[in-house]
């Protein structure tokens, strides 16, 4: 497996790593296939979204953290128990398609680092199969 | 890659996307693997839940509206800021299990396309990989 | 596909499956490649969390029973809409990177049934597509 690093810069924030993923694409030469990018991180997760308005990523980060309560009779004594919950509510993995060397995304999309509790220095494990 | 399209009929609704996915399958003799689905679009989703009664998808669009605010000191223009929300939550790809050309569900599963801001015609993506 | 069963304690629970999943990994010899589990239920899910405090997996439990109303004018009239919807929230498949016969998580990480209508006995099935 492949791994990008990502530098977040606030407790809450999407950053977008397209480019990043794009670069190892080109220098794997991965071609054709499905393309898993997994976070390894428990308080952080991977997604896809608008990528054209950048409101629409800081909309996402206001929204989770209206859904989710930061404070509400949690245990965990880090304190940050409403970033595990957004974790497995976004989600560590996403399997995207890879065709003619590059992530099939549509018009509007692009990929997200959605950081729960930073900033920190995070990863991005990438693994691919083949089509054939 | 294949494409399904996928006409919702509702801003908020589920579609059942199960039997355009089994078509699909059949004219491809796709038999045995993983199944890539990808919504190609930034407010919707897909999703795996209950088939059989339908009052569970409407649970399920009913839910999702009451989780996510409808306005909430959005900044994104063009206000459909809970949709975006909504496809980042329940997610835009989903891997299935394919053997003896089905995809393998339990028993009371079904493939929904999530509508968020509807209605449109949509596009779901199809990417398969055989499992040798 | 194999599958693996889970005994849930309570109506919302994290189970632990990570040890399942690596002696099924070794049983299978599956070297190198993604493994995806997947949950045939509609009232539970599968994710990725910490692993090490165990009141994180309390707290998620008890953190999507805040955010996912119990009751609110639902019409399934099984009366678990709730899980339901925590299901498409959480999501029903999970795809890991597997290397030298392990899955690769973060330090922190670790894998579980979210339990959303138990106690049940329940099934995860694995699909494992090999690198190459």
């Amino acid at each position: 497996m492949e791994r990008l690093t990502v530098e977040t810069p606030a407790r809450e924030a999407l950053v977008d790593i397209g480019a990043c993923v794009a670069d190892a694409l080109r220098a794997k030469a991965w071609r054709d296939g499905i393309l898993l990018l997994f976070c390894p991180h428990t308080s952080a997760a991977l997604t896809v979204n608008e990528a054209t308005d950048p409101d629409v990523a800081r909309d996402i980060a206001h929204g989770l953290r209206l859904i989710v309560p930061r404070d509400a009779d949690f245990h965990h004594a880090e304190g940050n128990s409403d970033a595990h919950i957004k974790s497995s509510l976004v989600g560590p993995d996403l399997a995207l398609i890879v065709e003619e060397g590059r992530v099939r995304l549509g018009r509007w999309q692009g990929l997200y680092f959605v950081e729960g509790d930073g900033p920190r220095k995070r990863e991005v494990w990438m693994k691919f199969i083949p089509a054939s």
